[in-house]
């Protein structure tokens, strides 16, 4: 079954001969470029001679286990919401993480530990990271399992996809190991979006607005969700992503002066557009727009991603040397400089929105035409959201529902 | 289906105003009373000017991700295991615990932070907040989901509750997602006893305490478990659940000079009332007292919380200056000045234990009274444990048992 | 159904009194000789007088629930591949994982904390010791749950296994949980790893090397698992196991100075072996060896370990002053000393592997002739893999496939 000769040898060879390549190109850089830094090498370890407890590792906030759980566990769970599949779900997150942290070791070092011609690395920084591995897999990720990001959707617009349609929903388990992933990631989100801020008080506001916007998110999510369902009921699929839209939201405000208040609001209002876009807009985007976003990366990424840039233009336009004191030069740094008013640093950030767009609009696209290629033999139609393809996938002899064993039967009557 | 449209509008209306009422209200609050404390406000931090070291942020124990880690994931995939409330189990504890987490924000700044007007939050202080929010979102969580306690069951007694018979036990899957909660309870217990502790030996004993008694509580349950099993057969319920009763035992004297065979001792004796509770004690208290515990929490935190008052008050009066030398002081202040002996300490301890089981016997009556309100609109006998009253559930047409695919058949044959 | 009346009466008993026993020693052991240390005791502690910040209680890498994480839902959650064996292996292991870390409280401390007749323990040091514990209740749960190990399967060969050979496999959802199970041992076997070095750069470089070790076995994982699979199809029991050999491989050299380049080829190696092993040797082993080896002991410990103790004795003999400079004292201190050349250590090491393949055979046959004892009752051919033996497991009466609620449907109706 499933495909000619041609195809199954092409299989057989595309992935191993990816992974090789990638993993030998990767291996001979970090053979040239990546060593040990200060605290890792045993000949430049410059505590040696300090008391005991200096030598002591403590976890620095946020560790690398925090982000790995986010990933592997919380993007690879997530997904499994799909009846079939949920191998490749946390399979090819498993394989794509694996490989964007070698790469963000390549890609960060050059960036912010390349001295004396050789990133130098070490555990501790590992936390920050994996973080900024996480756009780099991330888009890898989307692109790679098909559930595209919206603009390359248009490029890769499948008209007879209602003939995987019967895979497309989750089954009552699917949906508890979905759910695994949702609390993963919303207990590391505030990991998350703290990785890349500086040391000291940004980063402790960081995770603080985090958690107040991911407590709200989740209210106006159950809200909204009992309150535009069918009867009442509420939606898995709602509760799985929208009550994420609060991580998303402040991701570029948290570090900012939010107050706890604001970081409330914004999570509400995160949590209620993204609700609202998987019950509204989703439907309209796949019959009118001709896009099929089967995760929801729109209702999730796209809407909060931009209300929270629209909310990071307003507390910027907003910054006074009064609510940030000293701590303005590590946030603002222009500001506090006085080379930047708080009204030319917003207009910056809105600029810095439209980019982004325009960034992802060309790289959604080109990305969606890459993924067309023929010899990258995307699956038919009829055989979207089909672990089968790429997964030997166990068949079900199994006895669950035989109550007593059988073979022992007759020694029992004897 | 699922009621008459007057029933069907006020379950579209019921949790949505709730959640709003609650979110509006605690906003006002925030707006009004949480600011940021000295390490997240940007204007105060207070180590601008110390080295880059100092500046880091490290893990406290417990972090606040261990707690939620707990809550989250523990007790929301602990109560799985029922085999048609997986959705309501895990979805609510995370609503419940959401709120929860804020609430606690604004009832513990009010005791412990509260100064110039305002409560001063943040993020290093959040584990033992979120800890403390643990009381608020259990007995919401319980309450909510008729998983009653005790007392309110009594109240709520619900006759005919056999034609909801079927969907009270667990189908195989979802006993090992409710193995999931148990392992990650198992695992923070000793976070969450130690996170109200004052610091220093008191934290650490509390820790070591909990986890040895932990340890005990395993072994002796599934001895138990074997032991009066049919046919010598281990039971998951009492797995789950049983093996935890070592956490609760000591509660209240893992503080306390213990000693760690004293905590072996406590966690075996609690694991070996908890197993027998749910084997024996469960059916008669249906039968004969007309109380419904589902979830066996008489049998986990009823049994081997009272057990764990009578041994703070039995190591309450066995404190000596001798045994705690300077650190009297953190544990029993008022022994440590003189103004009470160990014996009135412990005759204190074990009438603390009655104003509790007062406060939950008038808490637990009024509770169930207030779930009886017709306009709560509680569900039928005939429909507890059952999702599909809250939630949309996914209908179960998956092609898992049709091994190859056999859309592309017709292709391989060719 | 299920034996004879004796049979019956002996499993009744056989694991209750095994526990009891074995509770009962140990508690005795822990009242004559388990201290608290000057952390945990409130008479001895230290740092009374110190600053605030000084009594905080800071996680020191690796945490004491980071190695705990990695054995209960690690290895706990591996083994339920088995579409029949899921509450076996979560139980046992979490069975034997108690008593293992009881035990090692008596075992480690004896050797790392005996002084004044007592041992003294905390919980700062739990993860350390909880890692110790390691092989001690990994034999036990290979033993006890039958999945043996190569030498004692040889002696336990069950000719007619085939009975139970269709229990042998997964099913989709059994595969799912056994993933949750590798991403978490992925995750923290840097932390286990890093578990016994010495503090300082020497933990620093074992997480790192682990960990860049980890991401190349996964990427050779997927790349051989795809190229040597059925029309070119991903397995999940590679990927479940050989993306976790590259935290094997470099469990002897990751504290050696092997670079980060030298980690990845080590990974990609063992991930290699190991996904070759199961796919051509397994087989030859049962047909040929009469070796059954269920969970594939030997592909991801055997021989990645037997691998990676080579791996030691090139690194080791590879050893330079320059290299390691002060650092070398900490790991080789005989040759910081003089007393052994790099070539002597590298012998030493090798004979360590002899020595260590000498004691696993021995222990193994040994381990497998007690198995066969008659009065542990093992389960005859055509029940292994089956929960039923040891466990009440749910019929499956549940009516998820029903759709609509029927009870209420007339007053739907209505």
């Amino acid at each position: 079954m499933a495909g000619s000769p041609r195809r199954t040898a092409g299989r057989r060879l595309q992935l191993p001969l990816l992974c090789l390549l990638l993993q030998g190109a990767t291996a001979i850089l970090f053979a040239v470029f990546v060593r040990y830094n200060h605290e890792t090498d045993a000949a430049l370890w410059h505590w040696r001679n300090h008391s005991n407890a200096d030598n002591e590792f403590y976890f620095r906030y946020p560790s690398f286990q925090d982000v790995h759980t986010m990933i592997f566990v919380g993007f690879g769970f997530l997904m499994v919401f799909l009846q079939r599949y949920g191998f490749s779900s946390v399979g090819f997150t498993f394989l794509l993480a694996a490989f964007a942290l070698q790469w963000s070791t390549l890609v960060q070092g050059f960036f912010h530990s390349f001295h004396g011609g050789h990133i130098h690395v070490g555990i501790e920084r590992l936390g920050r990271l994996s973080c900024c591995s996480w756009p780099c897999w991330r888009w890898c990720y989307l692109a790679s399992t098909s559930l595209c990001s919206l603009v390359s959707s248009g490029v890769l617009y499948r008209p007879q996809l209602e003939k995987s349609k019967h895979r497309q929903g989750s089954v009552y388990h699917s949906d508890l190991f979905a759910m695994i992933g949702t609390i993963f990631l919303w207990i590391f989100w505030p990991s998350f979006n703290s990785a890349p801020t500086t040391l000291g008080d940004g980063q402790h506001r960081t995770a603080l607005n985090t958690y107040y916007s991911l407590t709200a998110s989740t209210l106006s999510t159950f809200a909204l969700s009992a309150l535009v369902g069918r009867d009442g009921r509420l939606d898995m699929v709602h509760v799985q992503n929208a009550a994420l839209a609060g991580g998303v939201v402040v991701g570029t405000s948290a570090e900012m002066m939010l107050t706890p208040f604001g970081a409330l609001v914004a999570g509400f209002l995160a949590g209620t557009v993204s609700t609202l876009g998987y019950k509204f807009f989703t439907p309209i985007l796949e019959s009118k727009l001709k896009v099929q976003d089967t995760c929801g990366v729109h209702n999730l990424h796209g809407m909060p991603g931009v209300l929270g840039a629209l909310l990071g233009v307003l507390v910027a336009g907003l910054a006074t040397h009064e609510a940030y004191g000293d701590g303005l030069e590590s946030v603002f740094p222009l500001l506090a400089k006085g080379q930047r008013s708080a009204t030319s640093q917003a207009m910056h950030q809105l600029f810095g929105l439209f980019v982004t767009l325009i960034f992802a609009s060309v790289g959604g696209s080109l990305g969606g035409l890459l993924l067309r290629l023929p010899f990258l033999d995307s699956p038919p139609d009829s055989q979207c959201y089909e672990d089968q393809i790429y997964w030997e996938v166990p068949g079900e002899h199994e006895d669950l529902a035989q109550g007593p064993l059988r073979a022992e039967e007759p020694e029992t009557r004897a």
